[in-house]
């Protein structure tokens, strides 16, 4: 069983929704609007684990801040300002006060920036590390971005450059290694979508764009249409920018006569291509079907 | 470092907290208060961890059940209605497609049960097994139960039968057995307590009496006195009753003249002591001071 063959089965299962669960399963977030309130919140659960998300080895604040930012980049990709997190730990004996520390530092290091309080969490010993975070952030009613909104005729956008982290991990040097293990969530770009460019759909590169866009296709029920050269990061491969994870870019799809800046805030912002009507979740690069091959956590689990 | 010491280190760190979030670490859940709403939303979370929780070897529909438990104990605890969940599940190899149709279906009888939705979650792969639940209930604005608002002069109360779930962890057989593995969420209690009860202040015991019990004292700045026979599970013995972890039921205080009933719903409710002004967190047992020996994540971890 898959990834999405799992989170199928849970979907099945997951019962009626109350009325105020406005999005459930299967966005970067779920949404929730509080009865009587212009605000709706989201919510995103992100789980970080050692030997699979990162190893012993890692610098602790740079794991510190990864947990939180791959929850932040769900929120950024929604369009969203980060209110609050939780934070669950299993700690094995091996991380001792000093790698606590260093956890803390980068993790409140990146709070402090994106202005998002710890209200609570949990504790357990484990004999690897685990950390789940969620993170809950608001948006004004019925205004976040989500995936299952682009329409045939958009134009397709990514920022910043693909396929760095992919990169960093194989060679654990340079200016790759470090943009894959500190990452960067796009949370003021997202504001920027929803405020400004009015995005259509958007969501995070996590699992790498072969995935993820056929994700929002799918989601959309549309199919997508890569026509034009990928910002690839200085030294990855096209695989790299292709099937890589973890980039937590953001993805996104724009009116076809919208005009976007070049640079948001000095990070590029790429046409790669268009959506077009067709078999939902069909991806098309340069002409041949691409297939989805980025990080399904199951398959390579498989393996 | 101890849990409590783990705990005050994120809280020195959590940054300022935004207006809304009228509750952070500490309590049971976590209180936000969406603006324009007449709605409190509550928060916990809560880790399962393989060989730490359960083991390998129990049935996977009371995993499921009891990850989904821990969560809702901890609204009943807040006199919470609950409204969604997230999952969080780091599998291993081991857990295959039965093990994984077992957890789900105890999960989700649950959930129907409790009226909660799955709203999402994540998944990852990982040599134990993980799972971390966030559920997310709802209160009217500033009526939910805290931890800190015992007075001098309340009196303290339990519902059902305290011990069973640390002697069926001992004897893995009977009725404690059961007990250990499907605890009840005491979520009609809890709304009870809130709702006619008036209780000042309640929590759920989850990691022993004699823990529990100096926590809500240290929170509410008094001490508490417990001169009345416990309920004791059958079987078990007074340690097990003081100090066993995992028994879900609520620890709670009413005003001194308040008459709730003797049983709820067939549940007894018993009185067990009273609240007395003193050294914030001291607990005495007949006239002697006793220990806070319950389960202490870290501690247990550290041995």
């Amino acid at each position: 069983m898959n990834e999405a063959g799992f989170i199928a089965a849970l979907k099945r299962s997951a019962g009626s929704r109350p009325r105020e669960l406005t999005l459930g399963i299967g966005d970067d977030c779920a949404i929730y609007s509080p009865p009587g309130s212009k605000t709706d919140l989201l919510f995103t659960t992100d789980l970080l684990v050692e030997e699979v998300h990162f190893r012993r080895s890692h610098p602790p604040a740079a794991v510190g801040h990864k947990a939180l930012a791959r929850g932040l980049s769900d929120i950024a990709a929604m369009g969203g300002e980060p209110e609050f997190c939780l934070l669950s730990l299993a700690l094995p004996e091996w991380a001792d006060a000093r790698w606590h520390a260093g956890f803390r530092r980068g993790f409140f290091a990146l709070a402090r920036r994106a202005r998002v309080a710890l209200a609570g969490g949990d504790l357990a010993r484990a004999e690897k590390l685990a950390c789940d975070i969620v993170v809950c952030g608001r948006v004004p009613r019925g205004q976040a971005l989500r995936r299952d909104r682009a329409r045939a005729g958009d134009a397709i956008y990514v920022s910043g450059l693909l396929g760095g982290s992919a990169l960093g991990l194989e060679t654990g040097a340079g200016a790759a290694w470090k943009r894959h293990l500190r990452p960067e969530p796009r949370l003021r770009l997202g504001r920027f979508l929803r405020q400004r460019l009015k995005a259509t759909a958007a969501m995070d590169l996590s699992d790498g764009l072969s995935l993820d866009l056929h994700r929002l296709s799918l989601a959309s029920g549309v199919s997508a249409r890569l026509d034009r050269p990928l910002p690839v990061f200085p030294g990855a491969t096209l695989g790299h920018a292709l099937h890589g994870g973890e980039d937590y870019e953001l993805l996104f799809t724009l009116p076809p006569r919208a005009k976007p800046p070049e640079f948001f805030e000095g990070l590029p912002i790429t046409r790669i291509g268009a959506i077009e009507p067709g078999r939902p979740g069909r991806v098309e690069f340069f002409g041949r079907p691409l297939e989805p091959l980025g990080w399904d956590h199951f398959r390579r689990g498989e393996s």
